[in-house]
């Protein structure tokens, strides 16, 4: 019975979250059962929709419970099995949690997936081969929806998530224009990630008329679809250059998660363009993944697709890298690489 | 050569609009060219996006050029024709504006629609079995697609969309709560319109919660589908009771026409509850209309829909009327009476 340290949320946030809402267990993996499997993780994920389940009350998921391991994707190894279905040194993809193992119920439809990692490293079906990359799929494909030659703009644009659409909206012939926090972030999506522009909104501090006028020149023909992980006045200076009969897939709104509801400041304008707005979960939409992944994986192959990656060393990093992604500190998908 | 008294944008409102916004003009129809028809107006429709189209800059409408006769949409009757498909005497609808008489290109496609009176009253062709009626039929039956059984919701209930809105969903199985001003006209909405419930938002004078938690009994099973008039702290109310999966059909922001935009205090509530919203302008879904025309124009043959009207008399009223509609002095659909 390997030890297994786990991270559990201790205490919710007071607005920004802290290092001490979280607390670092040790236990011991329990005995197997029959029918049961251990994983040990080889990475975990870290997510902006996990800062949302920190909070009580209403949300599209249960609150993440005080006391209990944290939740979170994981990619690891089968080191143990009394499932028939799975054997000692299965790659496995799930949702193990912030701890070095896992004990997964083997007849669980969906607990865990076996992955292929002859072309793939296995950490990418954490990003850009898993849930971020069908997430900017879902919204880039079946919400905007794109012409070829259309404009299409993401916030958090270095992200998981960001990296991938840009990947996608190339692919269909789209002009891709980002929004990041930095200099540095916005050079990697022109050099890396196949911007056609990027806009450091650092540079304009909440001040929406200026991040507004910022995006002219890189938005020429306006604002066909927009991406929106951020929220906020982000939003707000982006609405200013939509289009008549723009789209809006609504998958974050991360500037919000620390306190008071952020408002929208002229809601009109989604009358006045006649915009379709869209907010979505990607795992309800389980229908699309093969088919996303299936792309997404080409795309890596191609070279297409080349994230990049911020690794944190062992589960005890787990809740200051987390605090980090939160800030905007990563380039590319934030992980803890745990063996 | 008959007078024809008109209505013209003298300036623009400051704010609130206001009387002095206006002028009336006299002059004469001028004779007509070949392929002119000559029309006297009987009825003269006044409706809320007139205010959008006060202000100056971008909307989706070109604004209303000062100087000129107000836009508008007319019922009335073929004085003189040189346009061989039209002959003296008959009941056309038409865009003639604000003013007694106009002068039309019989030639020009959907200029003037020829409409028979002999089941519906004249008049209803700018309101049940008009615009504001396929207004309603689009944001229900296109956007809102409700479910039988599922609750939708419409503010300024009592006007000629919110009439027309209520009788349609009722014929889909639908529970339906309105949002009107006034005790009388949540009283005329249970009693004449077939709302199940209606709130008199008045009560509480822009307090969300208040108003959010008015709206609980009334919507016992949570919102599905809301229909949007108003904007404001109506939508954040009712934004706090939508369910899962819900739909709002964004047709008008009138709380904002006169000043700041009226921001939405919680826009991460569309995420939360993966609502779909939509801005539509039904001018622009020209192929609905003879669906929705048919099935308005039954209800009302039925007795299914019964819309009042609040009628002014004389072209001189018209710029009173219309400020009465902004501030919700109308039961039903505002008209000008002019003959």
């Amino acid at each position: 019975m390997p030890h297994n340290q786990q991270i559990v949320l201790d205490n919710r946030p007071q607005g920004e979250a802290v290092a001490s809402n979280f607390r670092l267990v040790l236990t011991d993996t329990p005995a197997l059962e029959d029918g049961q499997v251990l994983v040990r993780h080889h990475y975990l994920s870290l997510d902006p929709y996990m800062r949302g389940r920190m909070n009580e009350g209403r949300s599209y998921a249960a609150a993440q419970r005080l006391g209990e391991v944290m939740m979170g994707g994981t990619v690891g190894e089968v080191v143990e099995s009394r499932h028939p279905r799975y054997a000692v040194g299965d790659k496995v993809l799930g949702m193990g949690g912030w701890q070095e193992y896992s004990v997964v119920d083997g007849a669980a439809v969906g607990a865990l997936r076996p992955v292929d990692t002859s072309h793939v490293p296995l950490s990418y079906y954490l990003g850009a081969v898993g849930m971020p990359g069908v997430t900017a799929w879902y919204g880039l494909v079946r919400i905007i929806a794109p012409k070829e030659g259309e404009t299409v703009v993401v916030s958090a644009a270095t992200g998981a998530v960001g990296s991938a659409f840009a990947a996608l909206a190339k692919a269909r012939g789209c002009r891709v224009v980002g929004l990041a926090g930095g200099a540095d972030k916005c050079r990697y999506a022109l050099q890396e990630l196949g911007f056609d522009a990027c806009i450091d909104y650092r540079q304009y501090a909440g001040d929406v008329k200026a991040l507004s006028q910022a995006l002219k020149p890189a938005c020429p023909n306006g604002i066909d679809g927009y991406f929106e992980n951020v929220g906020g006045p982000i939003m707000d200076a982006v609405m200013l250059r939509m289009n008549a009969f723009s789209r809006i897939a609504l998958c974050g709104m991360i500037a919000g998660y620390d306190g008071a509801p952020l408002p929208m400041r002229n809601p009109a304008l989604l009358l006045i363009n006649r915009t379709r707005l869209e907010g979505f979960i990607v795992s309800e939409h389980m229908q699309v993944w093969p088919e996303a992944l299936t792309e997404l994986a080409t795309l890596v192959g191609a070279g297409k697709l080349r994230p990049r990656e911020t690794v944190a060393q062992g589960i005890a990093a787990a809740p200051q890298a987390f605090l980090g992604l939160l800030k905007g500190k990563n380039l590319g998908k934030q992980l803890v690489k745990l063996i």
